[in-house]
């Protein structure tokens, strides 16, 4: 065992100890390095150890820290068996979510907004200044339908991360993620078929379903290890089911990461059923333990998982750049994305071409994904100072997005109605269901680095969920 | 009668009796102006009369011509009824088209896209530098689901050229034209449905209609005037047609505009019928002549028409920024809008709404709509000259495209095969038919200046055609 690997195991276990409690200092790196007699850099290597396993947290110039917040409220409860598909509704309620431009006066903290304002990005803007003062033209032509081949090749690369070996041959270029899953589903679905879902789930796939009048069958779902595979197998010998969609990695909204067990196990009952898999994997660079997750298309050797992503997540939603490796389908998710909008818009490709490949994607990720899993810590501890008692959250694995859910009878939606004249907004929990369920959760945003302003809203959040609750309960 | 209108009668009688031969050199300004006792400016607004008419024709630094090629080959034929609605094929076909990336080693005349190397376009690059400069975050942000509000203001003003009054509340921004007609074509119709549509009609939607399960009743079209509206009546009788889909200004790729009564007609038998019209107007502000033709919208008083237009022509194909005036149908334009791609990008956006509002957008669209007419002369030269005796050409009254027409049993497929190893590309007729009709025709582009480039590519395009034709007749 190397050195780093031993010190962080003993400091590993004195905080599983108690020894060191949740925010306390952790000892600087000079006095360990006296004390166990190893350099400076043995000792920083084992804080970085330690930060992959959640187990301490940097703080710019002040060391590090136990991470606030560990003993976590109970997890939200796992989701019950749809007794059908069904069609979907709830569109009222997105378009009521989306229809306001984030960077207004209204806290949104419903949205699946990243935070922009990191410095790692500002490479990409330097990147889109240079091309527009270049004064070339290759940005305002039209470009290959299947996307500029240079970022397909940057792609490529980031892809291996997940344990995929896809060519850039093989992948498409589309406007962002809401593209690729749109195209995955006409280039697989008919109306009237019905296709499996993770459920809580995204509701733009739920409305992507609805508008191509597909119908949904939501699965039992986990907050820890994802949807019950022996739900889907007995879904599977009772429809005749086309396809399933999933984000397995960092799950939007609960946040879990599936077993790669459950992955592989996954991969075999389709391939016994002959089911398609379209797997989200969009927040799934943001886990916060490295490697990150490996994604089910990496156990994929029939071609049956289209895999979709997007930098909208990771760097910034406006550029609007996602792409899908759709496997055997490759044909018909060309057709789908020719007729859906033809090419793919060429200034934000060549632009993250650039970005990508000067080396900037990787370090912004890392700095992103340690300032979400500290800004978790946080929303969580406000949580549970500002929530009524007994109020579930999720245990993120990734991503910044935290699923709170409420005694049944609760309602979001009238919380979001009452936060109006505030100026905040959540996203209540039914728009990610088919069939309207959890009335009684929400989600929450926690891109943002903690703030005294964030923390009000979050508060005024948890007060007006107390008062609705206890006029329910009278 | 003012002293220029006048002068510009007395000018163009000698230019139409034959004084002033196509190519001539026409009068210097001063001369006209010492022989005739009038001011220079005079003389100027006779000679910018005679061009709107499409007598005259300047050339920078060297004066007024007479337009090459006023003796005209014959026009195409009108196009035949169809029996019957079908399904759509010739999808290899487009995909061969937009399969490569402009600004390669092929000369694509068959492609749809403008000149972008005008200085005019100069203050869009650096209004997108700034942007980046600025290293501000809205551009990365998602912005508003129906699009920026400054934009929308922009294009409703833009609008009133065509005689639409549509506030800014009711025009959602697209990824592109193409998405506009696609959002436009799944709010109104389901699979099995059938749609009149133009032809030859432009591919993209013949190709959207194919994806989503739609049929097309192409309708005879007269190379002057657009579809028969008896043609149509009768079809209407005979089939339940939920929408018409057309191109009526400067149409893709026969060029002409419908006159503004045969507009008024259809939106009659619209409402006597019941159907929705799908408006194409993306050609429509690159008409010769001023003030642009009016759009079937402007007509709309009951809102059954969506307007479908873009950016891609008129500035740059590459932004991807569009356009939809959806009428009574906003609701389920905004749920299709949303799940095929969400948000459109930002960053186009914002350089749009900046670029119109500074006041660009005209003096681009006077000089490239003075480029194209003056180019549409001397690619219609060269036809005569260089293709065989009898082809047929259309007339265009905008754009930048041209149809061609051989004889009967003419293959423009195998014209393209031909062309292959001479990296020339031209549009071949069939995928602008449902049915595939047109193998005896093209599209070419005109886009560019003339450069002895263009003409050694359209003489290689002829001579292989006359070789082609010759081996069919023996």
């Amino acid at each position: 065992m190397t050195l780093y690997v031993n010190l962080a195991e003993l400091l590993g276990a004195r905080i599983e100890q108690g020894l060191y409690r949740p925010g306390d200092r952790l000892p600087s790196v000079r006095t360990l390095s006296l004390e166990h007699g190893v350099s400076l850099s043995t000792v920083q290597q084992a804080y970085r150890h330690l930060e992959d396993q959640g187990l301490a947290m940097p703080r710019p110039k002040s060391g590090y820290f136990v991470p606030l917040g560990r003993e976590r409220p109970a997890l939200p409860m796992v989701s019950r068996m749809a007794q059908r598909p069904v069609e979907i509704s709830q569109w009222d309620q997105v378009l009521e979510l989306i229809s306001v431009a984030p960077g207004g006066d209204v806290m949104q903290l419903g949205r699946g907004m990243p935070d922009i304002s990191s410095p790692t990005l500002k490479p990409l803007l330097r990147t889109l200044s240079r091309m527009g003062r270049r004064q070339q033209v290759k940005e305002l032509s039209y470009g290959s339908l299947q996307g500029d081949p240079g970022l397909r090749e940057q792609v490529s690369r980031l892809m291996l991360d997940s344990g995929c070996q896809v060519p850039a041959e093989d992948i498409i270029i589309t406007t962002g993620c809401h593209e690729a899953l749109s195209v995955a589903i006409r280039a697989i679905c008919e109306p009237g078929d019905i296709v499996a879902v993770d459920s809580p789930s995204f509701h733009g796939v739920m409305q992507a379903l609805k508008g191509f009048g597909m119908k949904a069958l939501e699965l039992p779902t986990d907050p820890l290890t994802g949807i019950s595979l022996e739900a889907l197998e007995l879904a599977l010998e009772q429809w005749p089911i086309k396809a399933i969609q999933l984000t397995p990695s960092c799950n939007n909204p609960l946040g879990y990461i599936m077993p790669d067990a459950n992955k592989r196990a996954l991969l075999t009952l389709a391939q016994r059923y002959d089911m398609a898999i379209i797997e989200d994997d969009v927040y799934g660079d943001l886990a916060y333990s490295y490697p990150r997750p490996r994604s089910i298309k990496s156990y994929d050797g029939d071609g049956r998982v289209l895999l979709c992503s997007s930098f909208s997540k990771t760097l910034a939603p406006g550029l609007r750049t996602g792409w899908i490796a759709p496997g055997r389908y490759q044909q018909q998710v060309l057709h789908m994305k020719y007729i859906g909008t033809g090419m793919t818009a060429q200034l934000p490709q060549l632009a993250l071409a650039d970005f990508i490949g000067a080396g900037h994607y990787e370090p912004h990720l890392r700095r992103m994904r340690n300032q979400y899993a500290r800004s978790l810590e946080q929303m969580v501890d406000w949580v549970s100072r500002y929530f009524p008692p007994g109020t579930r959250v999720s245990q993120p694995k990734g991503g910044f997005m935290l699923w709170v859910e409420l005694d049944p009878g609760f309602d979001s939606q009238r919380l979001n109605r009452l936060l109006h004249p505030h100026k905040i907004q959540v996203a209540p929990g039914s728009i990610f269901s088919a069939a309207g369920k959890y009335r009684n959760c929400l989600r929450m945003n926690y891109a943002g680095k903690p703030s005294a302003e964030i923390e009000e809203a979050v508060r005024k959040v948890g007060a007006t969920t107390c008062a609705l609750l206890a006029e329910h309960q009278a």
